[in-house]
């Protein structure tokens, strides 16, 4: 039997312990806290690339050139990297994003770092996933701003370089340059932008991966109830649920717009200040927070959460303490994301 | 006598042999193009640090932030990475470049890759050096668009970190967070930022850097004289001169606005339709070309610049031994402009 089995064999005993009377060492208080935590959380995977969505090399770069390139919109000035900028840890510092001809998002650009782990896109979750939210992007008024897709490819297609790039991503397609392929190449690329935390070394069983202050925070999340939500690999994102359940969310944020959350897609009663739960990695890296970034500071957001979300009003020192938690919630920045690709130049000019 | 002197003797006696007819062994063909290249162009030195700019480590990694950062415009959605993006070398790939609220510069945007190697900034030559340039967008209105320094030296000092970098920069500084400043950091950063080619290497004496087509183009740039006024160590970049010498540019650049160059800033008529002549580095990577970005292709570019510079119809096949020749002045892009920095996070949330 091998240490880490052996382990988690006194783990399981130890938990059954108080009950069944075994007498057995007592798992130390990391041990029993790892042991609670890997129960809550998963450590990341090394990319998404699945059976349904295969990654293929050239997929990947191909979609890191796209993510990358503002050429496709509307007037030649919106990449993905625009709200997604590698600097601001994928995001854009924005209460909500700005695309092209100064036209303003309903809501805050969430980070693109581990998006892909979310079970939906965006904060109403009306984009199915990642490649979804490309392929759509391209004619949201206030991203891309493209009239249709056939403007938008047909403004790829005059860069040279790019119709190589599809047919050696897409090999077999007559067609390659086309919107499902942009998507496809795009989404590849962000199932490979996940970057591991100190937590996920913790999870894998170091318990000395996060400071004594961090794992107390860890246990006050998890004992708080914060971790009913924001759980699983990507601490959140993969449920809907209402925002404010003990009492209405504008009056802690101070949201200037009342947003009715996924309601106003489905217009389903229940569905009202419904919102997708974000994934917490990379939290502190990441604001403003909430769906419009009406809160810029982290300490504030959790105090919020526990206040709207659990009823519970939380001390500066406890609200210091999870934020000691998430802040293990921080990965380096990938290397295919910080480190900008060459884009093919242009033989394109977009009219301005 | 080593290898190098000796050759420089026999290139030197070479070019005295056919008036003194000194009986010497003749220059090789190569040898002969890399003694006149020498005398018109200087390779790249390591940086621009000097006694005027001294460029300290902790001034070049606060400026680069800085150069990444949108947080101080006017409304947090331009940095100077917007118009000068690493994944185009530098550039925005637009004709003329677009600043918040959606206002259109009235030209094109130069890449910033050896852009202090100039003599001064701006297609009018009315900014002196980078530091002035950097200084300066902060209120440009299709820039930063900052009503004054003091709105957006407020919006740096919001996010925490700043004030710390600031003073490691500019130890003694009392108030260290201030528009000067703010321009000497990222001036210190652009004098970093210059990317040798192996136009460098040929110019080093190595021969064999750049292919026999290069080396036919290089000997046509300086035979159609083109080198009168892209020389030096910015192949251009050191001169201000009257755009359509020989005929009015815009019956070829197809230009919709007629832009009267630095008339504009001085008001003399000599300097009608005099601009800044652009460094050729990395001219490849960066269309669209000419002030207003009007001609998107590099061969088109040289076949005007021969027509309205010095009255010369370049036929196609000259056309692309001169650019054979200027593919070899793109270098790769420095390791500190390709990987984005991390921006200390937030506590400020910009108003939109």
């Amino acid at each position: 039997m091998n240490k880490t089995i052996f382990r988690k064999y006194i783990q399981a005993l130890a938990v059954l312990g108080a009950s069944l009377s075994v007498s057995v060492a007592a798992a130390t208080p990391d041990e029993t806290l790892l042991s609670e935590a890997q129960r809550h959380f998963k450590p990341l995977p090394k990319d998404l690339s699945s059976m349904e969505f295969p990654v293929t090399p050239k997929q990947v770069a191909l979609g890191r050139a796209l993510f990358f390139d503002p050429r496709p919109s509307l007037d030649g000035t919106v990449s993905c990297a625009k709200c997604h900028q590698p600097a601001l840890y994928g995001t854009d510092s924005l209460s909500r994003s700005i695309g092209v001809k100064d036209k303003l998002n309903p809501r805050n650009a969430p980070t693109v770092l581990n998006a892909a782990l979310q079970a939906s896109q965006h904060w109403h979750g009306d984009r199915t996933d990642v490649e979804d939210q490309a392929k759509k992007a391209l004619l949201g008024a206030a991203s891309f701003g493209q009239p249709d897709f056939i403007k938008s490819m047909a403004q790829l297609e005059a860069i040279p370089g790019y119709q190589a790039m599809f047919e050696q991503a897409f090999p077999g397609d007559s067609q390659p340059v086309n919107p499902d392929n942009w998507a496809k190449a795009i989404g590849a690329y962000e199932r490979t932008l996940l970057n591991a935390s100190p937590f996920d070394d913790f999870l894998k069983g170091d318990t000395e991966a996060i400071s004594p202050a961090a794992k107390a925070g860890l246990r006050r999340f998890i004992d708080t109830g914060c971790v009913a939500c924001h759980g699983g690999v990507g601490i959140g994102g993969s449920l809907l649920k209402k925002f404010g359940l003990t009492e209405d969310y504008w009056k802690s944020t101070g949201s200037q717009i009342i947003d009715k959350g996924r309601f106003d897609v489905t217009h389903n009663e229940a569905d009202l200040y419904v919102f997708k739960v974000p994934g917490l990695r990379n939290v502190a890296m990441t604001p403003p927070y909430f769906h419009d970034g009406s809160v810029a500071s982290l300490n504030d957001a959790v105090g919020i959460m526990a206040k709207v979300q659990l009823g519970k009003t939380l001390s500066h020192e406890e609200i210091a303490s999870i934020v000691s938690f998430l802040n293990t919630l921080t990965g380096a920045l990938p290397d295919n994301f910080a480190t900008a690709p060459v884009l093919p130049a242009s033989g394109f000019r977009p009219t301005n």
